[in-house]
């Protein structure tokens, strides 16, 4: 069976690559198996993002951002574009894998509920929980999901962020972590923002797409982020002339508040030119948006999959304002996947400008 | 100073409407006694808002439905359509007042924080409430928000429940509920939707809306509902041509899924006739979605405010699917407060056409 999977590691300033390199090839092989033996795009989608959660180099899942009170907090949300369900958790800590609840959730949208009571389509917190457990979704203790970088990284900002708000326990931190010097500031709008995300068709030309998220660093506990949001965090529309998905990553807020995702999609289907669309999109729709703060660098990247069914062929197309976008894509039909580490051209400024690239496939030749 | 504000106390099936009649009377009253006094759109907003939580007669607040385990966990939103901010708060249970909650989250927005972080936009569960009590809401035990009223509904329909999904604790009932005969199905879509809402309108021509709501009885514990959802619950944009804010009620997955407040604003903003656009984006943007279900009766209604800067001049409108929907106006010129409870024409069915009404007002003659 044909098909084809994208995945991302977060747009960000990604120093170094190696990192994420591995780990995406392995989600999109997992994927293209899954694809290959007859799986749906929503089953490829999810078995790739639970590959991202796993790996411990990405913040979604294990390894996740820690919170400013040293907690795990995990969202995550998957659509399906031929049924257009969609279903997010968010604020869980003890689901070993975010995406499989959404996937849970997202399914149980087409459930027949006694005394037409309407499923839940977004969970939040201990009631999230509870329902997992009640799927059989795998569960964990909450420091399961803390992984030694994370908590390395937490006590670093953390310390630094205590001396910027003049916390008195910053010299109290006992953990051997030098402390900073009072001034020397640092953003942490640009720190690990490694949200994951990803895109598939199958061979019936059905789409999928999804995203996972631990947050910001040292994010306000119980924030709800644009992985857990509709329309902001992955989007899924498909048609008889034309299937897209896409998924993004970058400044949760903003990308919540200008419903990135859906702006996407939207722009896409009433356009001829993806390439074109897409600059226009993250153009008029988000850093030129009057619902974002006008002088601050809105960081953004979004990786979507356009899929014509009468040709039988499509395209995967990376945006991003950042400094860099990390994706892999493959198709059934291949033997190894394609990594990208994709930058912005030197003459853009990053959270100014927008960067859009991309590939063809072709589902069957 | 000048300024006008409408609320409603929830789209459904108002078999008593004289229960709604004062406290919408008093939460117009409160409202223009502090547009009055010079205090903004969104001041009014909350405050009206706060009224209605208060009462213990609507779905908000005291007196919101209960949860399938018993428990209380209230949505709130607001947003402020001159900066475009917004605020939720969602799964909470000991914030006396969601909406002030909702209020501060919106407020803070603005805020700059150190390290460049973003300030969250919304917040779930403990987090929340510890956010609320740092930022100085009223915080009450959760069973304080828990009516006899809800109590006593929750005891009716969970038994029915429990009937129909075969719990074996159904005959266990000791608070000493006549347990129905098995078969004797009752819709739970339809019970107490009383979710509430206000839009403002103040001397400066700002708008605001916000609404709150404890979710449908017997909710999935940690359900997000549209009260909490970002273009869902309430939507206020401010131009110089036109100012719109808006909040809905009804069935909560399907203003979600639509994004149904946002739709009523941007269809608004590119129509002449605000009559013409609510039935438009009713119609086409609801009842026919692709994203709802198509055989299933869609319940929802929505009070919108829009307001002509350059005339000083505005309409309230009031649209709904449902059978009835109660609602209230004020202008600070007036000495009492309209109460209007809309029924749906004879020869309409309900939860698949629409009505729309509504009433013009002048800031200044």
């Amino acid at each position: 069976m044909a098909g084809f999977v994208a995945v991302h590691t977060g747009a960000g300033n990604c120093i170094d690559e190696t990192k994420y390199q591995r780990v995406i090839k392995e989600a999109c092989m997992r994927a293209t198996e899954i694809l290959r033996n007859g799986g749906s795009a929503i089953d490829a989608c999810e078995a790739a993002i639970m590959r991202l959660e796993n790996c411990g180099h990405t913040n979604a899942g294990f390894g996740s951002n820690l919170c400013l009170d040293g907690s795990v907090q995990c969202d995550a949300a998957i659509m399906n574009g031929t049924t257009l369900n969609f279903g997010a958790c968010t604020n869980v800590s003890r689901v070993k894998n975010p995406i499989q609840l959404a996937r849970r959730i997202c399914d149980g949208q087409s459930d027949q509920q006694p005394l037409e009571r309407i499923p839940p389509m977004v969970l939040a917190a201990s009631g999230a929980e509870q329902y997992a457990e009640q799927m059989g979704c795998a569960m964990v203790d909450p420091t399961v999901l803390i992984s030694s970088k994370a908590k390395f990284h937490f006590n670093h900002y953390k310390s630094k962020y205590d001396l910027v708000v003049g916390n008195s326990k910053a010299n109290q931190d006992s953990d051997g972590e030098p402390v900073p010097e009072p001034g020397n500031e640092v953003e942490l709008t640009g720190a690990a923002l490694d949200t994951v995300g990803a895109v598939c068709v199958d061979d019936a030309g059905n789409t999928a797409a999804g995203c996972s998220s631990g947050g910001i660093l040292l994010k306000v506990p119980g924030r709800v982020g644009q992985a857990a949001t509709y329309g902001a965090g992955c989007w899924a529309t498909d048609t008889d002339e034309l299937a897209i998905a896409t998924c993004t990553t970058g400044n949760g807020e903003y990308l919540m508040k200008t419903l990135l995702a859906r702006e996407i999609c939207n722009g896409a289907f009433s356009s001829d030119c993806a390439v074109t669309s897409l600059h226009r999109t993250f153009k008029q729709k988000f850093l030129d948006s009057p619902l974002l703060p006008q002088q601050q660098d809105l960081y953004a990247g979004a990786l979507t999959l356009l899929y014509y069914p009468k040709q039988s062929c499509g395209e995967v197309m990376w945006s991003h304002t950042t400094q860099s976008f990390c994706v892999g894509y493959m198709a059934t039909t291949q033997k190894v996947p394609k990594f990208v580490h994709s930058p912005l051209p030197t003459y853009s400024v990053p959270g100014r400008s927008c960067v859009v690239n991309g590939h063809n496939f072709h589902l069957r030749i």
